[in-house]
């Protein structure tokens, strides 16, 4: 088996998403750094890779391939056989686990994105933050992360009793947020479920090989 | 097998985009109408179907869904066995296809949430349109496009040689922008090998059955 090679820098939550997946199935991969800062990931060979130009990109033997979630998926199809299971193929669990992992994509999603363009991104580039706009996506997370109160009631974890790419897609997300000023949105006070969640999920071994990963580079 | 119910209005895209996957996998289902003129979906019993009161929600025997693309993938998986077979399940036709879901999802679909929140929900909502971000949006739109048309210059569908869901999801979309001032978008003389695709996606029969669906309500 050729060995599985990740475009990108662990720093990158998508890039951190495809190596918890990575550590999560047991796989031997390489990391080929993509230095941003000089906008490599803009350029050949990178955007030959994706040609949308973002981090990160995997190539398997001859599946080359770029979107985080694409390729956890991928990985935890293909490599059904190693490491976690990290789907349910079948029935009820695997609709669940589906629905989870939309809400994830779509919801959680589009308000991190935002706070990751407004609160990190301007900045860096030295553009205006939109203040009025990121208190009003921390209010739309808000509510997104009631609805996840009210299911982690009912569940262990998003997608079922175990954990699924529907809890793993969030941790480099989640851990992100945990770091900076909407960590109270994550309060064992407000939220205990979301709480606990949070707590098991970042927990995780494959996590701490992420972060141990991210002092190298 | 109890009969499937799809909750929604087969003019809404997402809810189409379920209903033409079910025209595909040829599998029997009820609709339920949900009026969200008068915001039924965002009440009793629909809420408890999707909290998040968006269209459309399917019922599966103890399968309970929402979110139009965990659906589809739903019956994908679930009734592999009937009708279109809608997934690669294995390598590198996997990995492509995995790809261009997410590009379908998080690329185009981003570009065409914003159109329809700006042309469409809110002139109905008596708000007033953003003609500068509507604007920036079309160019952005353009340049995904563009990725469309290298990408099905070497390839017949997004997803490889076959009909997948990572066409399947674009076709409600694209059939509503073609209706409204973006057609031009997907014109034969800018992007042939996108209008040919178009084409060939909107011509299937299961598309057709959508559309003589929408005539009955």
């Amino acid at each position: 088996m050729a060995t599985i090679k990740v475009h990108g820098v662990p720093d990158s939550p998508a890039v951190a998403r495809v190596l918890v997946c990575l550590y999560e199935k047991e796989l031997d991969f390489e990391l080929v750094p993509v230095d941003f800062k000089t906008a490599e990931n803009k350029k050949e060979p990178f955007i030959s890779l994706n040609p949308f130009g973002l981090l990160p990109a995997l190539e398997d033997g001859d599946a080359k391939m770029f979107e985080s979630r694409a390729i956890t998926n991928y990985l935890a199809q293909e490599y059904a056989d190693k490491g976690t299971q990290l789907i349910h193929t079948s029935g009820k669990e695997m609709a669940e686990m589906l629905v989870w992992m939309e809400v994830e994509s779509l919801h959680f999603g589009s308000m991190f994105r935002i706070f990751a363009r407004e609160a990190i991104i301007n900045p860096l580039r030295g553009l205006p933050t939109d203040t009025a706009l990121l208190e009003e996506t921390k209010a739309k997370l808000s509510n997104i992360l009631d609805v996840y109160e009210a299911r982690l009631a009912q569940s262990k974890y998003l997608g079922g009793d175990t954990f699924t790419l529907a809890d793993l897609h969030h941790i480099p997300t989640i851990s992100f947020l945990m770091n900076k000023s909407w960590k109270d949105l994550f309060d064992s006070e407000t939220r205990p479920h979301v709480n606990a969640w949070v707590a098991a999920i970042t927990s995780r071994p494959a996590w701490a090989k992420v972060l141990a990963l991210r002092d190298k580079y």
